[in-house]
């Protein structure tokens, strides 16, 4: 047995691998950056989801997060996090447990509607402090960046309230994900931004002040300077993925998570690897490569450090439930006995972590993750 | 608030919801026709993950189930089941897993390859009954059916162990799932049946008598007897979703799980309802419907006693990690407002179950899933 098989002796089945190093370095590099730009870095932890992971963004500075739920909020709530914010369309049916959270911690919340702040205005005994969810070109949702009018009067119901506080423009600037270039997230980047600022410059013709949130890790990770922003929320930059890596917003040294394999069989005539490894180990996420070819996954071997570089030329072309499937090259299929384990890089990280209730440190230790389902 | 509001009241952030009445009578269903056949249902349990499920199998006369995972297999011996397959080629690396399972249950195994089988007979101390995988068409895993000095060769290896008992050929008809139509998939079955039989007789010239166990739902739910057949594997019928009412294995009132999501928020320029539902709640699974269009799920309304029919041409047509976005007909989208409830009925409800902790029946009681990540 061959030393790459003996290190990962304690890797029986498929296993979430987190290389911490990689992970605090990830955190410190966006938190310098913020502090040169004098942004506020608010991370979403919706990739991480676990309060020991959490604990290394606050050794380095964060004080304050982005979660994509009640329950998220709830959690990290407990885990000492005082300064919330939920960034998704304010969900109506969980008003209480909303009040409950705002007795608790400084909690802000997204609205999109005139109805949706009348209804938080109405529903609610304690302060909260509220964004307006503006949609600046990713069309998914968010008051549309173009309805100044629409946004006066939203911006209006909320500073006539006094239980809601008005902070300003939040974007989710997703649009960049489909970005396949550093150059084509910069370009989003500041489209959007110069959209947000035509909206403050309206809101401030009212004379309502607004401040500015973006928050996508494309755009995060590739723009220089943070100037005209008051505040980023990126989350995926802590582990990083292959779409980032694709889009060029982090080198492939950067990606801290990968699952950990054990190939159960051999297919010659086809050169490929089956994986003990599937859609619930690693979501059902794919992107295409340059040749047109789609892939589920990156591989990579396990070494003593962590993992090596991506093999070359070897993807998970196909996945269903429990297996994937590895077109390898003669020289991985030649190397590779039933038995051993292969690393898959994922695709999305987040949606990858979301499937599982511990990461392993490289030496085995486990970190939990938040069940939020 | 009109009906359909106050019915969900208690709903207030995505919830699986399970029809047991559907799900029993899908239970019962197959297990009639399996016993008209004489042939052996061990249904896959991997589509539930619940040992207060599987008692509703058990209830209707199930002695003997499927799993996908080892840990799979622990948990539903520690509720009770003595007779379980692991229908997944064998994973060298949890040898002793296995051997420590085969102590207390009658464990079945799958083998694809003369090392593997060597390697089981070497590893384990308790007796356990092998199955060769048999690939007859699907071109995942498996030896191939047309291998007959490969696979008598592996029937030998495990013939000639006094640990392993040589149980026949399994394979899974999963090319079942590119059908799109009833006669398709009779038309793979009848197919793959011949190849295994074709195996079978090649087996007997050689003294080697062997069983023959399919399982893939189209199948087992759209072939009227067995004939020829010893086992099947059936799981995803246990439930059903969009996926197999499009190749026309259920009709739409045999689906017995749905997500219950809060609409968010209301886009009037693109007809479409944002809801609190997304990748995380369902899995990123779609099908193209025939005039081409992708969708993530179907949409019904919640009523007293379930569940809609399915909206006419209403389907979430893209989701993000939190978000899922339905294209609403003008009727759907004018009757709709933020804070109601849209159910979305599945693609892939293995996949979609994956990711709760539990179920809610239709009167609120909750049903554990095990966690198996």
């Amino acid at each position: 047995m061959n030393e790459k098989r003996r290190a990962g002796g304690w890797l029986v089945k498929p296993t979430l691998l987190l290389h911490k190093a990689r992970a605090v370095n990830n955190i410190e590099t966006m938190q310098r950056k913020a502090e040169r730009s004098g942004v506020h870095l608010r991370p979403h932890f919706k990739t991480h989801q676990s309060a020991e992971v959490g604990e290394w963004f606050r050794q380095a500075g964060v004080s304050a997060i982005t979660v994509s739920s009640v329950d998220m909020a709830h959690y990290f709530a407990e885990a000492g996090w005082q300064d919330i914010t939920v960034a998704f369309p304010v969900n109506l049916r969980q008003l209480a447990e909303l009040d409950s959270l705002a007795s608790r911690v400084r909690l802000n919340l997204l609205v999109e509607s005139s109805e949706s702040a009348a209804r938080l205005d109405q529903g609610l005994k304690h302060k909260v402090a509220v964004w307006l969810k503006i949609d600046a070109g990713y069309q998914r949702t968010g008051l549309p960046w173009q309805a100044q009018d629409r946004i006066n009067q939203v911006a209006r119901i909320i500073e006539s309230s006094p239980r809601l506080a008005f902070k300003g423009l939040l974007t989710h600037a997703g649009h960049t994900y489909n970005s396949r270039s550093p150059e084509a997230v910069t370009s989003i980047y500041q489209e959007v931004l110069v959209r947000l600022q035509t909206v403050q410059k309206g809101l401030g013709v009212q004379g309502i002040p607004a401040t500015i949130s973006i928050g996508d890790t494309p755009g995060c990770s590739l723009v220089d300077s943070f100037a005209g922003v008051d505040e980023i929320r990126p989350g995926n930059y802590v582990f990083y993925d292959m779409t980032q890596l694709q889009i060029g917003s982090c080198s492939e040294t950067d990606i801290a998570v990968a699952v950990a394999c054990p190939v159960v069989a051999k297919h010659a005539s086809r050169g490929q690897l089956i994986l003990y490894g599937g859609a619930v180990h690693l979501a059902k996420e794919s992107i295409q490569l340059a040749d047109g070819r789609t892939i589920f996954g990156g591989i990579a071997h396990l070494t003593d450090s962590g993992w090596s570089r991506l093999i070359d030329d070897c993807y998970l072309v196909s996945m269903s439930q429990e297996h994937g499937i590895v077109q390898a090259t003669p020289e991985l299929f030649e190397e590779t006995e039933v038995g051993d384990l292969l690393l898959i890089i994922p695709i999305h990280s987040c949606l990858t972590v979301n499937l599982y209730s511990q990461y392993r440190l490289l030496d085995g230790q486990a970190v939990p993750i938040a069940r939020m389902l």
